[in-house]
């Protein structure tokens, strides 16, 4: 399936949004997502106040009804490829939003730092995008490493909840996790899942302190399957050498803590062990790279390598392995 | 110089105790650390609440009394070797502290979680520890990671902190960044300088979900330069790939948020960036894993590798290449 | 106007439901709202995951639809009477659910705190609910001092938010400045404002502990009026004696930096002043009685007193003393 | 005894100076303290980073060594009087200081908010200080409400702590409850105590929002009493008609935890109440006015009406009766 948006079908939001697409449980998908800013910050001249619409940015491709999915159930997204659609990427500062800067929540009685927009040009050969700085001078060549901001279903409790937000239902959780090669397991709220994708990156640091990363549109190919029951409480993810758990929540503490419990938990299920356990094997094999300091609520992973689990574990059956098997028939 | 204090030669804060022995910059010291259970957790029957004296716990070795060195100095501590000193370690849950369990301060009506004592026997030929469950079956051999838990000066405006607290005089940053190879720099508070080290890992996870690590007695060996002026406003780390910066504070977007603008400055200084320029690619390349939280503050790691930033940065005039060649004619 | 819900009728959400009614600006509404267990807690044997269902709870009066009210304008909504529907009202621990145990966010490895009902009778003779100590002995009589826990608008953002949720569209503040006598000004959202009310609680103290005041059904007297435009970000309450500014964030202080500059900014209305000067005087007789500390967002609140600014400073033309007088037809 | 220090004889920490003066338990004390500023800002136009000593601000007058205080041990100090001591009083925004700007910890990437300083004249008889804008026009007369920001013991373990530090061993909690006929009581960690106070405030409100209160030179007299055993987690109040605890960390709302918990242990013991009897009852009767949430850490308060607990519940056997009784002979 292949599904290339048009601005008026952009999805704002998780849930409220009546489905694009029906697809069924093991079909491949063919996206185009346009980048967080809708495409309108295209020169370092743009300034995000003059050139945004705030309340159009963050455009979700989707969203897709899933057949048989029902509440409780679990969405597996494999990610099989992720190229960069466009030779440009954009990043910017915008007043009162990012890390280092106060906020509508930290609110503060500072003035707003300067507006200012870098554009990345793509270099397709070597993989790489160009930092060049603006108000000073170096230029670096950094290598691309494409991700999406944000994967998601339709939340539960009859919420809709902006594309801006990451919470138990993914979202907008800005992990560099989320790559080529991953597969995303998401609980289950509605009929149909209703899940959506967007916001790709060229690359992010974790954290994404300013608030935005290398942002371009961007090739997505994905393979999603249903799990019947085995909802997580928080998204879950693999990779072929790792187990990750992503958190979203203010303070940080508290996303970091969603992530650990719920990786107590996952490595329960994995390999039998009582949550005492867990918890002195996860102090001593824990990676906690974060996300985003920047968002409604800030996102935390908890990672795991499986080479240090021993044996399989085989999460869901084996269901990454079987993922990763569809998409190598298809890229 | 060599020393391995006897018990009552513990020092157990940063500043208030005088120093064990004065040395000249440029000084290699070989030390040995008990671990911070001060050795008496020994057995998975051994209580915390029964073996341990919580006033003697993360005895540091030293202080040292670095001649020339003033307050505005930058102490530059390499990490030469570190090496277990015994063939196990101890790890264990202890009354409300941690991670995941209401604490003093996170003050819940929770009845303490259990208390559990894990023991690790070392495998020197493997490199590796044995994790062996207490309340399920299974049993793990996890490869060591040496590092030190400690590393701090004494603090400024007259205060004298306990060897648990890590703050920007270093101390209990717990970081498993603090590892063989890399060099710490610390701003010097007070005449002296006054640095002690403890507090051994055998390994570590991001976070040290349940407040203690693998912890073993540890063989150190350092070199230590002294560089005028120069003091950073949180510890810096650099690695033969990477530089680092260490904030710690409470809550842990703040920890984060001072470890981000400390590598805000030091980009400036390394690369010439204005801030927001620094902001900018920082968010692009920064990686962000947590040292602790579970400890008095919270600490975050903000790292970049060196090969992003192309040409040869050689911060502090070169000061790592340096410390690396005398560590090799010691090891 | 009159209007007693039926179940059916009840709103779950802030945004995405249909109104009930429409009202002009200048309406009266004697409304009834049914308890925020949806009268399912009813005897000290009810256990809350037993009696209730999650999706079901904090139901809403309304919402009502203001003829005439736009995006950026504000609604200004007085509570001319608030007197307890019921003899008797509930309270309840819910398993991880509250301020002094683990939750779904800040997440840890404990047991739930037990789940305990008590129940208060009513004596309307002497304006006291009594409480009785369920596993001790102790039993004392409390003053009423009705107040509503929710009161809010559709939010912006396209977003629909459940009515357990306070955010700068008021909501489930769950603050006791919620009461007799009290104007609440609320920036609108959505064509229409969409306001309701619910979640009566017969008194409540400052920070909601253990997440559940004591909650009854409650008889609620209104009036309404439209200000054209002068949205605030944050929602305001006038009392006869005092103004409020209401902020919900997590951490706590976040909320509060927002009740903070909310009332920097009204001050500057109010009495010309200068932020800074404004951040000055409110440092010297700025008030601040949390609300609530358990929910989704915690709301924490800034008060002045009137007496201390001097003249007659009549927010909003003098609407607050309009209105007061209007009700006084009413009651 | 009386006691006027020289400014040699400041105590700028809590721990680590030797006593000014030896009492015995029932003495009455008759002390001077000078103000934040050391009395260094005098003039509207005195700005702090020019005419402030960083390290020699909230000067403490003491420490004073109790005879027969020993560790577990409960200090009782009642304020039988405060009265400014001189006719002016100061406050001033400070760089990277105060609740709404970026701080050392929340550290962001803004420039500082400007440096400005009030200056408050005393009207003695009437009993105010006059507010003057300073960037724009407006003058207030304030009602004077005289407290004292810092009253502390020497902390626990080994630690020396700045006079700005307000934590488990009280220091400066920035709280207007500590004001004429409190009773405070905090435990003894070290023999004799060592306790201090300073840091009078003319007025101040809840939150000390800008960092610095009505800061002004005090005549302060105290009865101190010691109670054997019975050291309370957190410092302690008692008023003619309330029970307060002060909790103090960061994030806010664990500042709060403490004082919640602390007051559910509180209400245990004068009421006999099971802990989820006292976590209701606080839930429905709880006062949760801010303190300060610009030092080092935070502190919140819980406070109880002692006419809502029924009959008379005499802490610490009547304590506070007694010490009132004292001081009306005094004063």
């Amino acid at each position: 399936m292949e599904f290339r948006p048009r601005p008026e079908q952009y999805a704002w939001t998780f849930g409220g949004v009546a489905p694009t697409h029906r697809i069924a449980p093991g079909t491949a998908l063919r996206l185009w997502t346009e980048d967080a800013f809708s495409g309108r910050l295209q020169r370092t001249s743009d300034k995000p106040s003059q050139v945004l619409n705030m309340a159009e940015v963050n455009p979700q491709t989707g969203p897709f009804f899933v057949e048989g999915a029902e509440p409780g159930d679990t969405l597996a997204i494999h990610i099989a490829d992720l190229s960069p659609a466009r030779d440009w990427a954009a990043s910017s500062t915008i007043p009162f939003f990012g890390a280092l800067t106060g906020t509508d929540r930290t609110a503060l009685l500072h003035e707003p730092l300067p507006e200012q927009t870098w554009i990345y040009q793509l270099d397709r050969e070597r993989g790489t995008v160009h930092f060049e700085a603006q108000r000073s001078q170096l230029s670096l060549e950094l290598p691309i490493a494409p991700m999406l901001g944000t994967v998601g279903v339709a939340p539960p409790g009859r919420e809709v909840r902006s594309s801006l937000v990451p919470d138990t239902f993914g979202g907008n959780m800005d992990t560099p996790e989320m790559r080529t090669g991953t597969t995303c397991y998401l609980g289950v709220n509605v009929e149909g899942a209703l899940f959506s994708v967007g916001d790709g990156h060229y690359r992010q640091g974790e954290g994404e302190s300013c608030g935005t990363a290398v942002e371009g549109a961007m090739d997505v190919t994905l393979v999603v399957e249903l799990i019947k029951g085995g909802a997580p409480a928080w998204p879950r993810l693999e990779h072929n050498d790792a187990y990750a758990v992503v958190g979203s929540a203010r303070p940080l503490e508290d996303a970091w803590r969603a992530s650990q419990v719920g990786m107590v938990t996952w490595l329960g299920e994995l390999c039998g062990l009582d949550p005492l356990d867990a918890y002195q094997l996860l102090t001593q094999i824990s990676r906690s790279p974060l996300a985003n300091v920047c968002d409604t609520n800030y996102s935390a992973v908890t990672k795991v390598d499986k080479a240090l689990l021993g044996a399989d574990r085989a999460a869901y059956g084996g269901m990454h392995r079987h993922l990763r098997e569809l998409a190598r028939t298809l890229v």
